[in-house]
Formats: structure tokens, sequence, C-alpha cells
């Protein structure tokens, strides 16, 4: 029966469901992981690539994780194509902003106005939803570190830990069992304390090794990226392939076992 | 036979009824409830927040209740991004009215320019309806304290309290019998005198124990806010946690008898 | 067979239908029903109220009967959604009337504008008709008191007595009997002169009382409202729930015998 | 077959044929009848009302038979909102054209500006035809007096007397046998010279009394309308109640008779 | 299989056909004959009306033969209204070109210039092709007098004698055995030299005698027009009822024998 | 299963196929031949014709061959009403840019332009491809005579021969087969030195005596066209139908013996 | 049923798919192909033709590689008229930023605007996707040479060597075994230095011999194009005939034990 209100955005089906919205997150669980720590010095963001050949460029570019705004980066799962649009109008968005306001845009301003964008395509006829998903890790004065995740629908939540992607579902359960916060009541036997960055780059890595599909993490399938606090004004730092390397040997010890569990 | 007038809004089934407006009315009925009650001070909304997880950021904005104005706070029932879209319109029109009368806009004013916009969603061809409730609590010097309800169709209604999303019927119902008003002639025995806000934050914690399904009522699922007078003017507090836990606190004791109706 | 030509307002079927306006109708015939009798001082409306709750405010606003202008008081029966809209068209027609001509608008050439609206909703496609009926009580220094009904196609006519909504037949029925009128050669044994307006006060109550499926008449599911000359210029006065029950306690022999009938 | 081809103006069927023009004259056929006679000294247009109730108020404005311009009287069978928009048209073209050459709108000109309208709506998509006929009775200094039909698919002729509407075929059939014209060759036996305007009311009331099922014809069931010079001008009558009865008694024994036939 | 692809013109069938435009020209063959013959002093139209009647005013207008401008004249077969919308926008074409270049629209220019009009509504969605063809003579400076047929595609051709309309065919049949041209190697065993006016006269009275099925040809069914120079400017002459009667009466030895064939 | 996909210009079959263009390119081959062929004094265009009449004037205007601009005269076949539009539009294309420019527009330029008109119709919903392909002889210099084929999708190339329409393979192979070329190394034994105009002429007799169905190649069914340089400018000859009949003839004995093949 | 979400690009079938997208690419794979490699020189650029005969004009234009810009050439593989609008576009865009920065375009920059383009093809009602790949091949100054791909959906990625069209999974995998890279962990036993524009002119006619169905390669079925620095300037040269030719020559050895792998 669900078919008869699957092919248009328009309408809505007996159950109060748009199919069309639900399709379009099942493209985004198609696509590689995406995951997001917050810390209390910072953001970490990693991403799975999926296509990985020799004969791609890896130099020029990341494929999955983009500034959007000196204070805010993102990572996508879903349409590549779809996504460089919304990536796009973000970026004329915030520099819009700081052009009337002098001051670089709220990350939730940014992600509404992005959402917002979403929404449209999918109450109007004609159009399709964006197939895309976004994790945006950004600072602001009045916020600090804020981690939002996105969906096709155009909603927008804020998150300590986010994941989005294939296997979200299992990363998910992980970092609810091993993310450590101060106000935390969660189940984990070590919390406590809140994160730091290198807390978080540790369960970034963790949770990696055991989403991804793969008998070794190495850079070529992983993108890496930080926003922290540099002089007081938000600072992205995308990682190279050694870079990655590096996280990875350092890490090495924590995913290995965690293989056994 | 429902099923050759439910695609589209622009068409009455023979029966005169407008389906897709029913669905996106469907899909409220499976979101959080939202409870607004009149008292004589002031207005008392509460939402039960239905995603939760320990990973979720709490402490940036609220998923439920939202600022409209100065003198206006809606709590929302349905899909958040369509409300989104309806409250950033409703702010821009409540900030042009006071720009150009110098005074803030009364609360039925604004709840119809919102109930037009929702209308046409439903009346023209290529869109569909906002899935979305409202339940705004608002003060103007003209009427006082108001509490009105909308719906997808564009329908509102002044309400002295009201109650949408899940298990609406069954909160209403309580509603009924609890509800003391001084011009009531309702079957409530212990009826008499109006409300004051501090007997409608205790109904607000009993109409919650009774229809949200947890063992515990706990500020992690729920939002509150009031609107009261301050110095003469609108006064919108939207609670933190602590002060949600102090309310379920105060009241515990009406709370958990009520669990033995 | 119908079904192949009823679902757009933009086909006739092959015996010259518009299904589409009949199904817009259809919904009329649910909603509640209105009244308008016209007499030689002026014209009654009364319309009923078919959501009544302990917990609707009653104070503000009126659900049915709304002023359209400083001479025209106008009852709906349909959606009410639909018919806001409509409303605030003949608001701004009118004020506009009154700016550039410095002179109230004729109240046909309100109606007639209004209906205008609501035939272009039948004609292009993308749309539907709107779901509302009124009755337009109105004055104006060329034709005195008229009363208008109006439906979904966006025909018109005027009325001594007129009845839209649920029951409709059923009262109109008995208005046409019992109306009085000098030029009438009706059927009522009593004809002779034309009715004052408390004859049609008198007679409005009768209908109601017959026409609304409860066991007593009271002022919350009653709504009305009267257009009369002040000084020569025309004065709308909606009833407040007091002045309502004053008028049914002074007609309430009428109400009770026709019970009988 | 018809089926395949008859859901939209913009389509032919394999005919050649366009079936929703011929639905919109289906929906003429039930209108009521009327009846347009050229006479040497003017025109007659006369209307059967079909709705009649003693409740409706009949001094306001007529139902059937409206002014166009000082020089054109039209009377209509059909959808009347539809109507509404193409009278209103009709009026403000003839008021430009006055406007922008001082001298009444030739009528052949309004007429064909007014089928033009009607021809559009058969021609684009998203659009239903104008569900309405008009006998257009008229004068200008270049061709004096004028009697045109026009039907929804926006073709119009020019007639010494014509019929539109219910039983329009049989009313065309007996002024065929009884209109006299100094070049007609018709089979009436009594034919010989032009007719005067008292020839044409009588005409026209031998015609409503055997098209219209009723048993006796009242002012209440018809509306009457004349175009005549005075003075040189066209002068446009629509008659009163009275005026229609006076009518009708005078040609009383035209009537009765007729009915033996 | 055709049906699939004939509902609208923006479809081709498999084997390449518009059928949507096939089914106009269907519409043409049912509509009344026009016949066009050039001669070596002008070219003579003639047309037959279908819908005769007594009542039928036939001194005002022709319904069937156009004067498009000074120099071009033309016989329309098909709806008449959507001729007329052709009819108007042809007229204002060339009165646009005679203001422009000061002298009158070449013929092919005027020609194409409709045509260019009735292609795109055979291209574009949402639209029908208009259902008409024309015959238009003309006269230009440049080529001396033409005879042009155009069809609803929007194809035209330029013909010393061509046929629109119901028994095209059978007259095109009779044009090509009888027409004599200097230049022809036609099988009329009567050929030698170029027609004169009055054998085209002549010729078209024979065609319509046998295309026309009709006891008697008279001048109630037929519309004649002729162009011609006069002082060397073109000269469009459209008969009277009288003038037809004459020449039917002068060939009447052609049209009699003629119907022994 | 075609069926699906082929009635719209906006799908892609699965196999990535444009039906609708394909039914397109359908209607072209129902179409009377066109044939170029490059020689390396000019380049030589024949077009048969189809519709042949002696009714048909033949001295006006060509039906398959137009000059486009100075330098560039195109064959059609297809569907003539769809082919003005293009040729209309390539004019001015042609026109604006001598204005702009003060040169003749580069022949590739003119087809890319008349080709990008062509494509759009192929990609955007609500339209139809235009049915007609394109011959485009030309001279600039820059590259000299060209020969451009285009067709309804918006794809050209560039051809020393060749042929469109009906038997346009049969054509195309017996050209392959006759084409001498300076560089070709083709199978045919005389090859060895470029083709001058009598060349061409005389291969094009050749072509057209082996593709038309008919007994004896005359005038009245084709066209003939050339392009070669006079006083270095590019001169642009249509043949009238005499000078056809003298090139008939001189090549008498090349068409002749050919039927024998 | 896949068949129910294939025939639009504005809906996602169930697994998230766009079937529209994915039959464009299916027009691409049947496309002649494509091959791009990168050296530390340069970049080389071939393309296989498929449709060929003695009478194409090869001199003029080449049909599969087109310049784009001064800095960047690409190849095409699917409908070619779909790929001149791109170009035309994308030369567009290089030449206005040229004009607004002076200085060229970045590479990425253009092919991100042209794949923009083509995402908007896949996301709005009423059009189909472009059916086109490219590999873009360019130098700027701030990443030197790069090859870029872009399909139908408007992905584009970065490759060192990469292949579309007919075959392309084929000479994909020769290219993963073949292309040495300095930082190449692949398995080619041979790698270890960067190639130069000689490996890669060799790599590609090794290709090119492997996926091309044909006994011999000739010039007549290639285009090649390379992009090199000349004077620290881009510098695009696109083969002649003769020089494929010498290519073809210079690594004969290579193609042929090749064929015996």
């Amino acid at each position: 029966m669900a078919r008869r209100y699957d092919s248009r955005t328009t309408i809505f089906s007996p159950e109060g469901r748009l199919y069309q919205v639900e399709y379009a997150m099942e493209a985004i669980s198609h696509a590689g992981t995406v995951i997001g720590i917050l810390s209390k010095d910072g953001i970490v963001l990693a991403a799975e690539r999926q296509a990985t050949s020799n004969l791609l460029e890896q130099s020029i570019g990341s494929e999955k994780i983009y500034e959007m705004n000196d204070n805010v980066v993102a990572g996508v799962a879903g349409l590549t194509a779809d996504a460089n649009i919304l990536i796009n109008q973000s970026r004329i968005i915030a520099q819009r902003y700081l052009q009337k306001y002098d001051s670089p845009i709220p990350v939730e301003q940014l992600v509404r106005r992005l959402c917002d964008m979403k929404q449209g395509y999918t109450q109007f006829g004609g159009l399709r939803p964006f197939g895309v998903s976004f994790l945006c890790a950004g600072w602001d004065s009045a916020f600090g570190f804020q981690l939002y995740q996105s969906d096709p629908a155009g909603n927008y939540s804020s998150w300590k830990a986010a994941c989005i992607g294939e296997n979200f579902s299992n990363a998910q359960s992980i970092l609810k069992q091993e993310y450590k916060d101060d106000d935390s009541e969660g189940s984990s036997s070590t919390a406590g304390t809140q994160m730091t960055m290198d807390d978080a780059l540790k369960l970034t890595c963790l949770v990696l090794s055991k989403t991804i599909d793969t008998a070794k993490l190495t850079s070529e399938k992983l993108e890496f990226a930080t926003i922290t606090l540099k002089n007081n004004k938000p600072h992205i730092h995308i990682y190279t392939s050694d870079e990655i390397d590096q996280v990875l040997t350092k890490y090495d010890s924590v995913i290995k076992p965690s293989n056994n569990d």
C-alpha cells in the first residue's frame, strides 16, 4: 500500500509518513560512515571513503569532509553531487553573514539555514529531497563547540557524539557505551570526566575499527578533521594521509584488541 | 474508495473531506505530547521529547518549545523541519509588526497569519500540508493571556487548556475533568476558583504522568516553559533541566498516586 | 462513472457537472447551521457551534460570525481555515473601496468580489474550491438591508431568510412556512405585515430549536449577531454569551412547544 | 472510447471533437431558457428563472439578465458564477473602449472580445471552458439592432430570433415558424412585414408559454428586458415584476390557446 | 496502439506521427468546403455555410470569409472560435508591418507568421492545435496574386487552385481536371490559355455544385469573395446575397449539366 | 517495454535511449530525400519534393531548400512547419552575428546554435523534439566549403557527402562508393582527384535516379541549389525548373544506365 | 519493481536509488571510450570515434575532445548534443572568471560548476539528466596538472588515470595494473618512478589497443590531445590525423604484443 504514496514528496501516506524522504535516507544508509565526537577542547570528525583505487588522486581536496566556514567543518554521507550544492549554498550564507555582521555565523544558524533549504525540497512538487546527511562540527562564542546532525527531511539535532551513513546504528551504540561525559549518567564504567581531544581521537579510531569492514584501517580509506581553538579562534584542520597514518599507528593498540570484542 | 481522493490536497473526497490534511494530522498523532494550561497569572507549556539519548546535547536550544516573539511561546508537535519554517516565518511577521506599529503583535493576529500560511498549503497544487500543530501561549494588552491551538488545515481555536500529539485525547479528557475555572460549569467537584500558575504546573505534571509511557518522568524527556507578566510585560521562561527536575520533585506526590488511577 | 470526472475542478462531467464543486458543498453540509433573517429594522444572524468543550475559551472572538466591514457581517459554514482567507480578503477589498471612494462598499459589490475569488478556484488547475459558504448580512444606502448567500461555486443570491450548513433544507422549509412578508403570497396563515427585529429573533430561535440536535439550546452552542441602523449608520452587534442566554430565555416559550411539532 | 479524450480541453478526439466543450454545453442545456427576438424597433430578451422561493429577494438585481454596457444587454444560461466573471470583463472592455474612442463599443466587437476570452479557456491546459452561453442584444450606429448568441466554445453568430438553455430546440422551432420578416421566405402563413416590438413581446410570451413547464406563467419565474431607441440613443429597460405581470396579462390570450396546440 | 500517443501534441508516435494534429485536421474535414481559384486577373474564394436558418441574420458579417488585410482575404474551415483568434492576430501583424514599413505586408510573410503561431500550438505542452485551416488569397507587388493553404500543423503551400473542408478531395480532383493553365501539362482537353476571372467563377460554381450536397445552390448556403486589381491596388470584394444569386444564375448552365457527370 | 519510456523526451529508457527523439527521426525517414555533395569548387544540394500536383504553384519559393544566410543554404527533411521555425531563428542568429561583428557567421557556429535549440527540446518537459533534419551547406573564410548534417537530437557532424530523408541509407551507400576524394582511401576504382562541381552534379543525379521511386526524374519533383565562390564571396544559387531540367538532360546518360544497376 | 521509480529524476526508489540517473549512465556505456592519463609533465587524453565513414569530414573540429578553456581540455562520452550545451556553458563560466579575476579559472572550480549544472537536472521535475560524462584535463598554478571525471549525476573525482565510455571497466583494470606512480603501492612490478608524457602516451596506446574492438588502430577512429606546460603556461594540443598515426606507429610494438595478452 505504501506504493500509492511513495512517489512524491508532496503527499503524506495515511500513516502520516513521507516515503520519499525515507527513501532518501535509505540512500544515505549505503554511504560511507561519518563519525563526530565532541570533546572539551574541540571536535573530531572522521569519514570512511568507499570508493578507493590506486588511480584516485588523493592529494587534491577531500571527498567526504568540507570546510563550510572558518568556524564550521562538515562530514557528508549520501549523494556527493547533492552535497556539493548544499555546501556551496552554506558557504555563501556564511559569507553573507560575515559581510553583514562582521562576525562569524553562529553554528546553529548556519545549520538551520541549511536545513530550511532541505525542508523546501520535501514540500514542493517537481523536486526530490536532497539525498544527503551532514555532521556539522563548529564553534561560536555563544555556545562553544557544537556538533549537529542533519537529515534529508531538514531536521537537525545537537549531539555530543554522532554517526551517519552505513553501520550508523552499530557505531552509535558503541559511542553510547564508551562516550565519557561529566554530566553523563551513562552505563560506561570508566565514565567520570569529560573527554579530551586525545580521548575523542582514540574513541573515533575504536568506532571506525569496529564499523568499517576492512582487515586494516588505512589512510587510503579514511578522512579526518578536527576543529579546535587556537588563540581563541576556531581552527579547522583536515588531516593529510600521513597524519591519518600517525593517528592510526598511535591508537593501534585500541583498534587491535577491539577486534576481539 | 478514499484512495481515489487522498493523494492531493487539491481535491475533495465525495464526502467533502481533504484526506491529505487528515494524513498530515496523523503524522502529528505520533509526535510527542504538548500540553498547555491557562491560569490567571500566566500559561504553562510542557512537551514530551521522544528521541532521547545520552549522546544528545541538551544544553543548546529546546526541541519542542520555541519563542515566537517576546509575547508568544509555542510548543510544536509533528515534523520538526516543517515547524522550523513556520516558526521562522512567524518571527519575521512578529518583527515586522513591531517595526511598523511599535507595539508587540496581538497574539491572535500572529496565530492567524501562521494559519493562513498553513491553509495555502492545503489548497494549491504541487504542495503538501505542513505536518505540524502548534500550541501558542501568548499575552497581549487587549485580551491578556491566550492559548491557541492550530492544526495542519490552518484552523485555530482558543483554549483554556489544550493538548496536541500522541495521547492527546487521553490528556484532553483528564484536563476536562481537572481544570478549574470561575465560570466553568464542568464536572470537577473541586471547581470554584480560577487556577494559579502553581495549580497549572501541578495539573501539567499530573497529565504528563498519565499520558507519557515511562516508569518515571525525568527532565531528559520533558520541556517546560511559562509565560507570565513581569512589570506588566510578558515574560517567557524556558526551564532548564534542573528547573524541570525541581518541578517534578515538587509535584512528585501528584504524579505518584495518579499512577494508581 | 462520476469518478472519471470528479478529481479536478477543471473538467466537466458529461452531464455538465463540476463534481469537485459539489463535493466542496458536501463539506458544508456537515458544518454547523447558520441562519439569517431579514426584518424591516435589520437582519439577525445565528450560528451553531459544533465543537464545544468546557476547555474552549469563549470570550475571545467568535468562531462562526465575523465582521467583514462596518456595514457587513457574515456567518460561515464549512472549512474555517478557508473562511479566514476569504474574510481577510473581503476586509481588504472593503477597506480599499472605502479609501478610494470615501464611502462604505455596497453590499452586493463586496459579495460579488468574494464570489469572483471563489469562482477562480473552480476554473483553474492545481487548486481546489473554497469549502465554505457565507451568509452575508449588510446595509447600504442604495438597497438598505440585504442578506446574501454564497456557495463554493461562486454563486450568490439575495434572500429574505436563508440557511446554510447541516439541516439547511429542514430550516429552509420552516422559514418558508413562518416568514412573514408584506408582499409575500406564502402559505403562512399569520402573514400580513413585514417582520420586526423581535419577530426575526423569535423566528430564529424557533428554527434553531428545531434544527439543532440538542436537548436544550444554550449560549455555549450558539452565536448571534444583528445588523441594525443607529443614527442612520449600520450598526453590527455580536452577542455575548449572556445576551444570547437572555434571548433564549425571552423566546423560551417559542422553543418549547415547537419541540412537540 | 470518448472517455479517453474527454477530460481535457487540450485534446481533440480522433473525430476532431472537443468533448469538454461539449460537456460545458450540456451544463447550459439544464439552465433556464433565454429568448431573444429582434424587431424593427428594438429587441426583446426574456429569461426563465429556475430557482424560485418566496424567501428569495426579488427586488434587488436580476439573476439572468444583465446590462453589459449602455448599448448592450445580455441574457445568460449556465453557471452563474462563470457568467459573472465574463460580464464583469465585458463591462471593463466596454468602458475602456468608451474612454479610448469616446463612442460606445460596437456590439459585435464586444461580443467578439467576450468570445475570445471563452476560446482561450478551451485551448490552454489547466483550465475548463466557461459553462455559460449568452444572448447579447445591442445597438450601434453602424448596424442598428443586433442579437448575438455565443457558446462555451467561443463561437458567436448573429440571429433575428434565438434561444438558449433548456428546451432551446423546442423554442427555436416555434420561432422559426412564427417569426415574421420582410425578407423571410419562411413557412409562416402570416409572414409578410417585419415585426414590431409589440409583435416581438407577443411572440416571446407565446414561446415562453410553450417551453416553460408550468401551469401558469408568473413574474416570479420570469425576467424581461428590452433595448429600444430613445432620442436616437439605445435605451435598455429591465422590467419590474409588475411590468412583467402587465405583459403577461396583455398577451394572456396568446398564451392560453397556445396550450392547446 | 495509436492511443498511447494520441493525447498530447508533445509526443511523437513510434511512426513519427503527431496524432493530435491529425485529429485537428479531422475536425476540419467536417467543416464546410472552401474553394480558391487563381486566375490571371485575380482570385475567387467561395465557401459553403453549413448552419443555415431563416432566423440567422445574414446581413452582418460573413461567417467563413474574412479580410485579413487590404491585400489578403481568407476563407476558413474548422472551429470558428479558433479562426477568430488567428484572424485577429493576423490583422495585428499586418497592421504592424504597415506601420513599420509603410507598405502592405507580403502575402507569404503574413501566411508564414500565421503558420508559426499554429506550429507553436503543436509543440508546447498544455495546449491543443488550432482546429482550423485557411485559404489565403492575396496580392503583393513582388509575386502578384497568390493563393496559400495552411493546415493545423502550421504547414502552408502555394496553389493555383485549392480546396479545404468537407469533400475537399472530391473538389481537388475536379479542379485538377478542369483547371486551365499556360504552363499546365494537365489532362484537361481544353487546356491552353490561362484562366480569366470569369473562367474561375464558372469553375468555382461547377465544383460547388458537385461537392455540396444540396438540391439547388442558393446564396443562403454560400459565401463568395474576390481579390482583383483596381488602379493597380488590390481590391477585395465580398459578395452580397444578391450578387451570389446573380453569379449562380449566370453559370446555371454549368451547374445543371454537371449534375449528370 | 519501450512503451514505458517512449512518451516523454525527459526520460531515459533503461538502455539509455531517448525514444521520443528516435520517433522524431522516424518522421524524417518518411520525408523526401535531401542530398548534399561537397566538391572543391562548392557544394550541391538536391531535394526530392514528395507532394506534387499540377495545381501547386511552383514559381514562388522552394519547399525543401532555404537560404539561411548569404553564406549558408539548407535542405530540410521532416515536418515543414517545424523547419520554418528553426530557419527563421537561424536567420535571426546570422543577422545578429553580422550586425555585431560585421562579418558573416562561421558556418559551424550557425549550425551549433541551431542544434542547441534542438537539444533544448529534447531535455525539457512539456515539449516535443523538432521533427526535422537539416543539411547545411556553407562557406566561411576559415574553413572554406562545409557540409553539415543535423538531426532532431541536436547532433551535427561534418560530411563530404551526405543524405537525409527517405532511402537515406541507400543513397549513403552509393555516395560511399562513388565519391572521389584526394585523401580518400575509398573503394571507388576511379578515385584519385577531388571532385569538381560538375562531378558533384553528376553524382547527385546518379544518386537521385537510384533513390527516388519514379519512372523519370522531372523538375517537378526536384529542387536543386549550389553554393560556390564568386569574386571570393559565397554565392548561393537556387535552380529554376528550367535549370533543373537542363541538368537532368545533361546527365541523362548517367541516369539511364544506372537504372540497370 | 524498479519500474515504479524509474521514470522521473525527482523520485528515489525505496533503496534510495535514482534510476533515471543510472539510465543516463547506461547511455554513456555505449559511447566511445575516452582515456586520460596523468604524467609528471602533463596529461594525455585519447578518445575512440564510433561513427566512421570515408564521407565524414575529418579536418574540421574534433568530435570527442574539446578545449574548454586555455587551461582545460575535455573528452566526452555520451550524447553529443548534451555535451555541446555543457561545453558551451563551461566556456562561458571560464571566460567570466577570467574577466572578473584576470587569471585562468582553477580546474576544480570549473569542473564543480559544470557538475552543479548536471546535478540540477537530476533534482528538478520536467527535466532529464544530461546523458554525458567528461574527462577534464587541466592545469592551474595551485594544484598543477589535474584529471577529473564527472558523471551524469553531477559527481566528480580526481584521478591519476581514468576511463569513461564503452569497455571502461576493462580499461580501468589495465590502467590499475600498468600505471606507475612514485607514491603508488600498486601491484605493477615495474613501478617506482612517476610516468613521463612518453610513458603516458605509450600506456594510452596499450589500453586503446586492448579495449577498442578493431583489427588495427587507425587515426580515423581515434582522437588525441595533450595538455603540457610551455613557458610555464598550460598548452593544449589536439593531434591531427598525421600526428595520431605517428604516435600509433611509434608505439606499434606496445600494441602488437599486447594483443597476445
